[in-house]
C-alpha cells in the first residue's frame, strides 16, 4: 500500500469516538479520519465522494438498533463492505489536576449516560448532563477548562484532548458490544464466487417488504430456514406512506455467491414486493 | 359511572401532549389525567398505585417503535387493556399578537421537528431548536413571552396554554400516526371467553425468546401461520447479557381465549426459552 494515496474515511462523531476505533478495527491506523457532526452528512459525504469510505454503528448488545442508520442505509445505495465488534469502556474523564471530588456533573451523550446508572446511583451528588457525543464532551470540558465537570468517553478520548481518566470501567453492564458496518460506494465492490471459501465466514445483509398477507413474514423466512441459511438478526422499520405496514432488514450467514444463498434470495424475490441486497462482507469476530 | 371517583390516568409529556388525546380516545374526557416528565415515571406512578392506568405511545408511522417503552414492558408487569391511534397534525403555535414574519426559532420535540422539514426548507430563517416535548414547548413559549419563537405541537396544546395557531397542519407527511397502548395493573384486568365474540376485533400481545439455534424465528412463526392466525407487528430488541441475541414482541390478531390463538400460544411455548402474554386487548380503529 506504500506511495498509495491514504483512505479517507468518514464518521460520526469526535475525534475520540467509539467509531474511530471501529474505523481502525476495520481498515487498520493507515487512514485518514474525517469526523462528521451527523449521520446524514457521513452519508452525504460518501456519495459526493468527498471520502473513499464511512464508517457507522449499526447496533450495541444494551441499547439495540441505531435506527436512523437503516433508514440511511434504505436511502442511499451503498454496499456494506465489512463489520466489526467494538467493546465499549465508558471512563470518567476530566481536566488532568482535577480530582473526582470536585465533580459535581457529569457530561456524556444520553446512551453512555444510561448504561453507567448504577454508577450515578453510587455517587447521587453528579448530576448527568445530556450531551451530543461522548468525545464531543471531553473536547467540551477540556476547551471550557470546567473544573467542576467531567465527561464519560473512550480512553482513547481522554489521550486525544489531553484529558486525565478518573474512573476507568463505571459502565453497569462489562458485555457492552457496539456492532459497526463499513460502507463504499457500490460499483466499487465487486464480490466473486472465489471469495466464497470457508461460507460460514460471511454474512450478507439484505432489506425487503412482504405483501401484506397473512403468514408473509413466515413464508419470507422459509425460504431461508428450509436451506439451512442462519439468519442472525432480524429489525423491522416502518414503511413510509404504508401506516402499520414494514420494511425487514435481515442479517445472514453466508456469502452471496454460494447456491444455498443464491437460491433462498431469488425464493425470497418470489415473495417479496421488494427486495435489495446491502451487502456480503466477512463476518466480525 | 356517576357517583364514581374519577380514574386517575398517567401519561409523559406536559398537558396537551398527544398522549392525552389518547387518553380522551381511550377513557373518554371523564377522566384526570397525570402529566408526568419521563416514561420511567409513569410505569413507577402505575406499580405503586398512585394511577389507575397509564397510556403510553409504542409506535410512530413514520418514526417507528419507542423502544424505551418496549423495554418497561417487560420490566414492569402491566396488561394491555386497550389502544388507539392518534393522528398526529403538527401547528405552529405562538403568543397571541406574534405574526409569522417575527418568528426565527422553532421549539419541539426532535421527533416533530424532524417530520416537518419540508416547511424548514420552505422558510429557511427559521431554526430547529430541540426540545423536550412538542406541548412543553407551547409552555415555555407562553411562560417566557417569547416574541420571536414559536413552538410545533398539537391545536389541544395552543388551547391549553392560551396560544395561537400561525399554520396548521405544517407536517410532511399526513399519513402520520401513533400508536398507544392503555396498560393497567394485571391483577386488575380479568379476561373471559366470553369476551371472545367476533375474535378479529381483539388483539394479542407477546414477547419470547427463542433459543438461538438455526431456523428457530421461522418455527416460532410457524405457531401462528399454521394456525392462520395473523401478525401485525414484529419487533426485536437486545437481550440484556447475551450480546447480540434478541427478544421478539408479536402483536396478532384474536382472543387469547379462542382456541386457534391458545394452542399457537402453546406451540410457541414449547419452543420459547420464555414466553410472556402482555395482553389481549380490543384492537383500536
Amino acid at each position: 500500500m506504500s506511495g498509495k494515496k491514504k483512505e479517507r474515511v468518514a464518521f460520526q462523531g469526535e475525534l475520540g469516538a467509539f467509531s474511530q476505533e471501529a474505523v481502525y478495527q476495520l481498515l487498520g491506523r493507515r487512514v485518514e479520519v474525517v469526523p462528521l457532526p451527523s449521520f446524514q452528512e457521513v452519508f452525504q459525504s460518501l456519495k459526493r465522494k468527498q471520502v473513499d469510505a464511512a464508517v457507522i454503528p449499526i447496533e450495541n448488545s444494551l441499547a439495540g438498533s441505531v435506527h436512523e442508520n437503516y433508514d440511511l442505509l434504505l436511502n442511499y445505495d451503498f454496499r456494506i463492505a465489512g463489520e466489526t465488534n467494538v467493546r465499549i469502556n465508558h471512563n470518567l474523564i476530566a481536566l488532568p489536576g482535577v480530582n473526582f471530588r470536585q465533580i459535581r456533573r457529569v457530561y456524556s451523550h444520553p446512551v453512555a449516560l444510561g448504561q453507567c446508572l448504577k454508577f450515578f446511583e453510587r455517587h447521587p451528588r453528579l448530576e448527568k448532563v445530556p450531551f451530543y457525543d461522548t468525545a464531543g464532551s471531553v473536547k467540551m470540558i477540556v476547551e471550557e477548562r470546567l473544573k467542576d465537570a467531567a465527561a464519560i468517553a473512550s480512553a482513547v478520548a481522554a489521550e486525544i484532548y489531553g484529558a486525565r481518566i478518573l474512573r476507568r470501567s463505571i459502565e453497569d453492564d462489562r458485555r457492552n458490544y457496539t456492532r459497526f458496518f463499513l460502507l463504499r460506494r457500490a460499483e466499487e465492490v465487486r464480490l466473486t464466487g472465489a471469495q466464497v471459501g470457508d461460507a460460514d465466514r460471511w454474512k450478507t445483509s439484505v432489506v425487503f417488504t412482504t405483501r401484506n398477507v397473512p403468514g408473509a413474514l413466515f413464508r419470507a423466512l422459509g425460504a431461508f430456514a428450509l436451506r439451512d441459511v442462519n439468519l442472525t438478526k432480524i429489525e423491522s422499520r416502518p414503511l413510509r406512506g404504508k401506516p402499520w405496514e414494514y420494511l425487514f432488514y435481515l442479517d445472514l450467514i453466508g456469502h452471496i455467491e454460494e447456491p444455498r444463498v443464491r437460491n433462498a434470495l431469488s425464493h425470497l424475490a418470489e415473495l417479496a414486493d421488494f427486495l435489495r441486497v446491502l451487502g456480503c462482507y466477512p463476518r466480525g469476530e
